[in-house]
């Protein structure tokens, strides 16, 4: 029996009661004095977390449609980008890409690696007409996160633009978008912020406002002139998704009181406690490592071990809600998303009703080994705080 | 004092409370069989309203989203588009167009007027090139409500594709795209749907679908291939905004429980009280007789009455929210939203507010004018309908 569903897929991601609370508030005037407070609010704290002092644009659409507003601010036809990728959302940045009239550079890590630095360094060498540099930061389908300080270095170095996917990355682990020399970088809400979908987060460096000026590719929508031009006056050029930047505003107050490098510091014991645990019960971690992701777990099970049969069981029997494989790893992966509002006794509930359902399915007999493993981790990274 | 705000904007609109309810609902799984049935649910229930049988895309944005989405789709650049256009959001989509390449042919009424179909006749005869007919019904910028099936049937009559910007009308008054001949209608869940923003709704005819297989502007956001090869799935191709979603779901649930019928008479016999209510306070009504909208009222104050002050006075001291003009008409005009979830009660309160501030603000002694004038229309449809 469940009563309340755990759905630790990678976003959208469990709403918190007080997001709950602070999205159900009165519908209010878009173009009003409270809204402009709001945004001024969303606008400052996303800044915060991206660490940026640079424009922060606040837009209403998915994570892909921030990446594509990326493409379509950035990119006229006939241009040459490089696009580092290792998984499904690299691939998202070269379709983009391509159907805006880019020659697409790929430079395709094995799914499951990171992109090394060192290659990047190289296809830039080889690619001089190459200008753009897309990254992927947290690679949702395989469960890596890529080293993005040493890739945005190598790309600065090198001067060309760098674009990043932090979609999933954002706010559930450190990224420094200054300091980094990130030009331009994607988030979305329903991600760490603990937000319901329907927001995403640009952030624009002046070296992209720059390169805008010359971009001919047809925008309107997802223009980040007006974006901005309006934003000066605390109002979004089109109707905003008022009901979910009530709910980014009281994600982020959230996020600030637990303090970021709390709340990073528990998505990295929280994945590691993952990770022993479905190691523990035989599973093969997806992704390699010293490059596995603080927010999403992928990982192979045993042989005979049919995916959908076991995600059908968690989510009817257990209220257990993971994800599967992407891509060209549909059906063959299982994917567990532990960001934003996650907990450690979360995850633990998750890896006991997986053994369970394993016992269930003839798999392996019930031993408690998923739930040890992980508080073993746990209890170490107590340990260390203590 | 107040202590719950009248918000009487054009949109967005104030939720009622089984709606609020149903966005405070558990996120879920946006590829799921949860999601699958919400996504089910809601694009049958809008193609009722919309009145259509053909394909019904919901996408994750605003309305203006939906309108650039039906340039993206049908666009090429050098293409030929009439925009007959009477206020600001007919000159959104010559915008749009013109920011996609295409050549505009524009068809400009008065603001306050509507669009005459036998203006339209005429520019379609002389512009043969002009393969596509891009229409407003309802304006809100000044609150016309243009004769959109007498427009449809001349522009399905000369064999052009037409494309409807119902985002303040669909909902709440009546359109029948597949009987009118609209090849694409869009709307947006912030007006008489009754949900926050954050979701569009485009009805996307076979006619239209085939001259999308021709269109070489660039698309992957707003790709309405993507949204209906997902669809068919049951799901979206990012993540959709879920708890738009589940509010939507119940607009549309309280809507047909209504009677849509009655919806619209409701539009209609709150428009016609607070125009005779406005009237009776000295406001000159900028919509021609015959034309007026069913959603928004537009009015201009008596001379020397500052709309900014009388605004503020309004929301401040009698929690009444109203809008201004936009667009050339900005500063010089009120607009009163009565659409969603608007009852004639809310409207009195409207008027009996507006007028107190004339009276705080020396213009006319309060004498009950607007409320009488206002009861005595909506006395007489209950006569009619008793």
């Amino acid at each position: 029996m469940t009563f309340t569903p755990q759905l630790r897929i990678p976003g959208p991601t469990p709403l918190p009661e007080p997001v709950v609370r602070a999205q159900s508030r009165p519908m209010i005037d878009h173009r009003g004095p409270e809204f402009a407070a709001l945004l001024h609010e969303v606008t400052e704290g996303a800044q915060r977390v991206f660490g940026t002092a640079g424009d922060l644009l606040v837009l209403t659409c998915s994570g892909t449609g921030g990446m594509e507003s990326a493409v379509a601010n950035l990119v006229s036809p006939g241009d040459v980008a490089v696009v580092a990728l290792c998984g499904n959302f690299g691939e998202r940045w070269v379709n983009i890409l391509r159907g805006y009239g880019a020659s697409v550079v790929a430079l395709e890590a094995e799914w499951g690696q990171a992109v090394d630095p060192d290659d990047l360094r190289e296809v830039l060498a080889a690619h001089p007409e190459a200008s753009l540099v897309f990254l992927t930061h947290n690679e949702t389908s395989t469960g890596v996160c890529n080293p993005l300080r040493e890739l945005a270095a190598v790309a600065r170095a090198a001067d060309r633009l760098v674009v990043v996917d932090g979609v999933s990355s954002v706010s559930s682990m450190p990224i420094e978008v200054d300091a980094w020399g990130i030009d331009v970088a994607v988030s979305s809400s329903q991600k760490g912020w603990m937000a319901p979908p329907g927001i995403a987060f640009v952030s624009v460096s002046p070296r992209a406002w720059a390169r805008r000026e010359q971009a001919r590719s047809p925008r309107f929508y997802l223009d980040w002139g007006q974006a901005r031009e309006w934003g000066a006056k605390g109002m979004t050029p089109a109707t905003p998704a008022v009901g979910v930047l009530f709910a980014v505003q009281e994600g982020i107050r959230m996020l600030e009181a637990e303090g970021l490098s709390e709340v990073y510091a528990r998505h990295r014991r929280i994945a590691e406690a993952t990770a022993a645990g479905l190691s523990a019960l035989g599973f093969e971690l997806f992704a390699a490592e010293g490059y596995r992701s603080p927010t999403v777990t992928a990982a192979l099970p045993q042989p005979g071990v049919d995916v959908a049969v076991l995600r059908e069981l968690l989510r009817s029997k257990y209220g257990v809600v993971i994800a599967g494989g992407q891509g060209k790893m549909s059906g063959k992966m299982i994917r567990i998303g532990h960001l934003g509002a996650v907990s450690e006794g979360d995850l633990v509930q998750v890896l006991w009703a997986i053994e369970q359902a394993l016992e269930e399915l003839d798999v392996a007999p019930a031993e408690g080994r998923a739930v040890r493993a992980a508080s073993d981790v746990l209890g170490r990274h107590a340990v260390a705080a203590g």
